[in-house]
């Protein structure tokens, strides 16, 4: 159920509508906007009489919800969500969302020091605006390299003071939400935990952004209804992260499914990225399928870059050079132009 | 195994190769090109020794061919093929591979004589080079349409004189090919017939294009040796089109592989293209997939177009109306422009 | 729509209805049973009006079909169809559906005349009651062994005289389906050309049983629809065939979906049988997979025997050698007595 | 590297060869059997030098491990492993794996007391051997019914004080390991964390076995690794669950592996299980697909019994009442006895 009031509706009568939802025994949630102000309703089981709603001062009309992912639908939240950050040292914000195509790059792992330096100034100097590096890894084996854990936090944590690149890097556990957020810019949330509601519900209650990605084997339901989880506990800030699903197809690491991006982008007002280094596991498939995920209308990309991929820990093949990402830079500016998206 | 030649080996010389490859009880294929002149072998099981060859005159090297889809791969003719066809109204002959971006426009099922030809003149006028239509339609139910068979050959006929593009339709049985042969300038191959090897040698042995559509279930290794049914018989002219896997997830049709496209370019000299509508089954994902089929270095696309989608007997849900292929069209061309791909 | 009579209804008064289905455009299916008559009515587009009916003598009631596969639904036909076969040199007949576990049994491929003689011999000393063997392989290269063709149908011809075994074997295209059909008694569909729709129609004309296998990416639903299309063609003895599907997994072949086989009983009237050699690719497989078939609840498997598998031309790692198919048997006799399953 | 020792080699022998493993800088894990006693090597990268262990006393001989599931697999381990676990209340141990059938029974989810209880003695009454049920539930849903977590531990901790049956529930987090491993005798790892690796972590250093489930979307060798999380941390009593994996197929909730079942035991000591309710989600599918997963070699199965399935919170469709459980147990009992397998 969602309350629509008049736009110009004052503070006092919005909270007049969520207090009646509470009376109620429901979870009221503001949904403020330009066009309209909402407050959504959770924790109801079966409809809710919208004659409860219909007196109170400035109310327009209460219409129900179709989908089950209720406040990420675009329904409850028709504008997409922008998510902007300026970190200290940084002259502008990073923005992601709302009609720009922001790219995040960085080593898949955080190793040297200089490698991760490295990498940062060049996804800086080629106009990146995330940078991401991986410092808790999830690996297959228990025997491969399991990341540097905090000592890549803090190595993140220098790279972004030298940049002023906002820092993505992941979280597996709800034991390390703490200590990753602490470093963090925005949390991400690996494929293997998709549905790992813990962890969802942990970082829903942390106030920095969420990368979500899709699990290998998520529907599209199932990954928009994992996002749900973050946002039902109060974090409207996360971001869709398509990664490639698992299929017959053995010549590619997993099957990168693009048709999801302009399906989801209808589904739900939440910024959609693309991860084509995970997805295909070769760095000469990452660039075609970078331009493929802009031209398929994504928010953004998320791509492997490492100095010197072939004596990476973790995931070198797919890494691009920081020269290939450079020019991978250039072509997604040119087509950008043309496609009529913002790319500072 | 390959035999190169010097690119000035006289056609005597190349003769007396393939001369010499029948003798040993193999079958010799000439592969000729700019740079190189070279002779394929096949029907040889385990290794053939060089020292049969190294003596011929013009004989550069034998090499062996180490992909199973020997004739079909970039290791034995390492040029793109280029499909050009000019039919009799025409001004210009249409173009596939090599270089430009081609699409194949027109309705999913040929059904009246109007919906055909303004289809046609639809696809014409937006500046598509080749026109497509299912006269023989596979279908899942046996109660479903059929098709108009002969009928609607005809129909194509009629609306290739009128606007000069070159037509692509479906055969679905060996029983048919002379007759579609008869009619069509490229025969169709569909998903569900992609390893139905009696039809794929059958088609081999028609001297018209073949457009093959990668099986629903085929990994991309059994698409590639579907095309080498088609090729060893001696047709070289093979166009593969990926339309999507099967897999998990229902809220699109398929599953567009678009990370095949350059995967495949790799390892064959064949052109590709890609069908968003049959992939996605809706038009409205059909647009941002054509542009990132474009982006990711497809030689075409296939699109469906129909004047009435509401009124098709067939996929009307993913057909383009013809003013939505005029606008996609548009935008095809100030891509292809930034990425420097021709469009005529 | 299904038009019920009385089991006393007279020959007159079901050609009556009949001819009235006819009257109407459409295409009457006589079912005739134990306990009750019915008329089945394909070719209509949307209901058809009871009332035509209700007078005429005998008739019970019309109640419409639900599922999309009308003839081979159990709601048209609720007792199992009975597939039984008797050899001119046979003692009895083979039998297949109805409350029996039947096993088909040889090798993968007709090679020699030695192998398919002692093949046969040895699986109707174990008790098998049909005799297999591909004459016409399908190969995804075209490189590979493509069958000893007219020649292997002979000898399977001679395999069947001697042991009164009843020969399933593969048609491949309808250039085939007369030459095999004099050869077999029944004509197997293979995974490949299971929404080959020219073939299913073909061989929907042919008077001899169709063992039609289920695609290795078609739904269940797809299944009962390629069966459809056999069934509406006048020819009701069609045997499904569970052979694996494609998935993710790469260490066995296919996926055995053995949870198909319960589902597929519950929607049609057709006998299910399972292969668990073409399923798992692994003869150490095949054994738990078969025994699994019976214990699900199949009307019978179809198992590879070869007796030098290391020597075969074609799939020998899943065959069965003599021994191990007989030491099978007894193991399927024994569960099938404690499961109160016949089993010759 | 797994260095063999003389059966007759004593504590300090054994010890001695652990100590050098240890001054090596890698990792020891004894490995003590009836046939021979083995000392496993873990934390090197690349090859150990035999010469290291071949002149202390009773070393037989150092043979390397091929597979990357080292501890895991039955090369390391030729003997099954077993799982015993006898509760105060008990009169006799639950067995699990080494040739016994074992039937885990429970509710998919713990409700009210009287449904736990009444489920609990069912369970008992058939021959069951343990009791299976959710506190903890994971959802895809954050509207769904998540669990009655603490309190649901306390009833079935109450269930076994009544019944003697071991009781087998799920932990979802890293932050619940302990007040779970308080209440259960066996904890259970679901398929949405399966590559859960902190999770995985965390339960390899508590003394009571595991369940691990199969990733819906983990492949065979994927799931032996996660095994090898557990195994690798100390705990070496993992019971692999195969429980359906994601497929095309709609009409099943997964598609149940069972080929998978002679392939884990082949590569593996665990005992391995299969859960035909959560594989199939309907209740008419369970009792073919348990009696399947016997024939197949399974060293047992889970399965949701519930008294009013109509009115389970969670998964109702899928659970059997309490008469069709005894049935089921009846069926099962008597199978064992043909196929040679001990089941209390």
């Amino acid at each position: 159920m969602l309350i629509l009031m008049h736009p110009t509706a004052s503070t006092e009568e919005v909270d007049a509508v969520a207090e009646k939802v509470r009376t109620l025994g429901y979870v009221p949630h503001k949904m403020p906007g330009a066009q309209r102000i909402a407050v959504a309703i959770t924790g109801n089981h079966g409809p809710v009489d919208p004659a409860h709603f219909s007196h109170l001062p400035d109310v327009v009309e209460a219409v129900s919800i179709t989908k089950p992912w209720k406040l990420a639908s675009r329904e409850t939240h028709p504008h997409d969500t922008v998510i902007s950050i300026k970190t200290p040292t940084a002259t502008v914000a990073s923005i992601l969302g709302g009609g720009t195509f922001a790219v995040i790059g960085g080593p898949c792992a955080v190793e040297t020091r200089e490698y991760t330096l490295t990498a940062a100034r060049a996804v800086k100097a080629a106009g990146g605006q995330f940078l991401r590096g991986g410092a808790y890894k999830p690996r297959t084996s228990p025997y491969a390299f399991q990341g540097t854990k905090v000592d890549g936090l803090k190595l993140l944590a220098e790279a972004r003071a030298e940049t002023g690149l906002p820092v993505v890097t992941e979280v597996l556990d709800t034991a390390h939400v703490e200590i990753v957020a602490e470093y963090a810019d925005i949390l991400q949330i690996g494929t293997r935990n998709a549905q790992n509601f813990a962890l969802l519900e942990a970082v829903s209650q942390v106030r920095k952004p969420v990368l979500l990605k899709r699990g290998m084997s998520s529907t599209i339901q199932e990954f928009l209804m994992a996002a749900e989880y973050i946002v039902k506990g109060g974090n409207y800030q996360v971001i869709m992260c398509e990664r490639g699903i698992r299929t017959f197809e053995p010549m590619t690491r997993n099957t990168l499914d693009l048709g999801s991006i302009p399906l989801i982008k209808r589904l739900t007002h939440l910024p959609v990225v693309v991860d084509p280094s995970h997805a295909t596991g070769d760095s000469l498939l990452v660039r075609p399928m970078a331009r493929a995920a802009l031209a398929a209308g994504a928010d953004g990309i998320m791509v492997d870059v490492h100095p010197e991929p072939e004596k990476a820990l973790c995931d070198g093949p797919q890494s691009l050079r920081p020269h290939e990402f450079a020019e991978l830079m250039d072509q997604l500016r040119a087509m950008a132009e043309v496609l009529k998206v913002q790319m500072p």
